[in-house]
């Protein structure tokens, strides 16, 4: 069990950025990786389906024999209580809670300012769990397309701009200001830079990446399932569409390249 | 047979432009609309899994007894040799030839401007339909952004104007100069007057909607298909994902009010 690998889910290709983190904070583990290409995005979908295609997912990770997993996608995290029951006594964390937390750190008695898909706003699991640590008031904005702009590699210049400012010039103008700003979808971290640029100097970033590899490598710790030597197999990746696709652009994501042969074309549907 | 409605399939709710000019070119017929919004969008999918959603699409239309199927949906228009291989003798019509055709009539010698989504474009079926009745070069633009803009309402204003910029200014510089822009994908239509002011005053832009009505017009008379009576049964709308948000934001692509009990929710995984 100790050197099963550690599974990690999302709709795409931004969980990637989950996976980096983790794969930085726990160096010796082995990471089994699946991206719901052929049904991207969650964020625009209604929960009920979202939940639905989690738990497919989930399933065929557990199959695979994974000892955790970690949901590294907010929208799909809005259904983790329903994925913990389901896949129960397997270990399932998601990027919600550990993103709420680290807001709270940084900033008690807020406001707390949330950017995630349509899905996760309307989800409403950061206000919950915010309000579950805390009593900093929370406001959220949806910003459905930085996701495609993201996935086009449209980071900087005059578009970025502007969508950046359509989306986090309301939020900034709030009295009192929010001092911290969560980007509460695994795409936005790739536009770090414009959001931090338009929403100012002033306020703190939560990128939830960080804080879920935290999160793990204390469960792992918890349940005795770290591996303590350097796992000598590669990561593997699976994906329900476009393989060449995932592993040319899952590098945008992943931050570093990804070898088309470990991307591996699978069917959730039956 | 005459009194079956006409099915009329798309991956979300952009369609529904097909839709409305059919309704207005073909008053008595009644429609069947299946939107599958549970996978949306297939524009950014590899042709294999795009090819499978819509033969599913195509044969959930033809059990309830359509008697002739438009493909309202250009990435999915890629696949319609095998759609109608695999329906006939059921008549299948797409939006690609008749968007084709209509460029030609404007600008025989070209060189015709298409926009379309990245499948569509990959896919090559423009180009192929333009060369099977002309000679006219063709230059092809993927717009991905599009799609979400015009999901989200977002036809007007300084992010319309810079994401027009990115995509047309590089059409638009070639020489000769296209005189003809097509839209190659039904999301474009509610982009129209933001494409046609950055494109420029001197550039007809076509779009396949009013054609294809004419060619699924022309289709029903030579097979003796058309109801001669105007049909009392209303419209029916057929959603993989979300019926009430196809309800509320299908009325920006359709025209005109959808009623949310008209549509129903659908399973095409089965």
């Amino acid at each position: 069990m100790i050197d099963s690998p550690i599974g990690i889910f999302d709709s795409g290709m931004g969980g990637l950025t989950v996976m980096r983190a983790l794969a930085q904070r726990l160096p010796n583990e082995r990471f089994l990786y699946l991206g719901d290409t052929a049904r991207l995005p969650y964020g625009t979908k209604s929960g009920e389906t979202v939940k639905r295609y989690a738990l497919q997912a989930a399933h065929a990770l557990m199959e695979r024999g994974v000892k955790l997993l970690v949901v590294a996608c907010n929208t799909a995290s809005v259904s983790l209580p329903a994925l913990q029951e389901a896949l129960a006594p397997l270990p399932v964390i998601g990027v919600i809670e550990p993103g709420a937390r680290a807001a709270l750190a940084v900033s008690p008695s807020g406001p707390i300012a949330v950017i995630a898909t349509e899905g996760t706003v309307k989800g409403g699991a950061y206000v919950r769990a915010i309000h579950e640590h805390g009593q900093a008031p929370v406001v959220q904005q949806a910003c459905p397309l930085f996701v495609a702009m993201a996935e086009e590699g449209l980071t900087e210049g005059p578009i970025a701009e502007a969508v950046a400012h359509h989306y986090l010039d309301p939020l900034m103008v709030m009295v009192p200001r929010p001092r911290v700003l969560v980007l509460g979808c695994t795409h936005f971290p790739v536009l770090k830079n414009i959001i931090a640029r338009v929403a100012g100097a002033d306020i703190a970033l939560v990128d939830s990446a960080a804080t879920t590899a935290e999160a793990v490598a204390l469960l792992l710790d918890e349940r005795g399932l770290a591996r303590s030597g350097k796992s000598r197999e590669p990561h593997h990746f699976l994906a329900t569409d476009a393989p060449d696709h995932f592993a040319r652009v899952g590098e945008i994501f992943f931050g570093s390249p990804i070898d088309p042969g470990s991307v591996e074309l699978i069917d959730l549907q039956n």
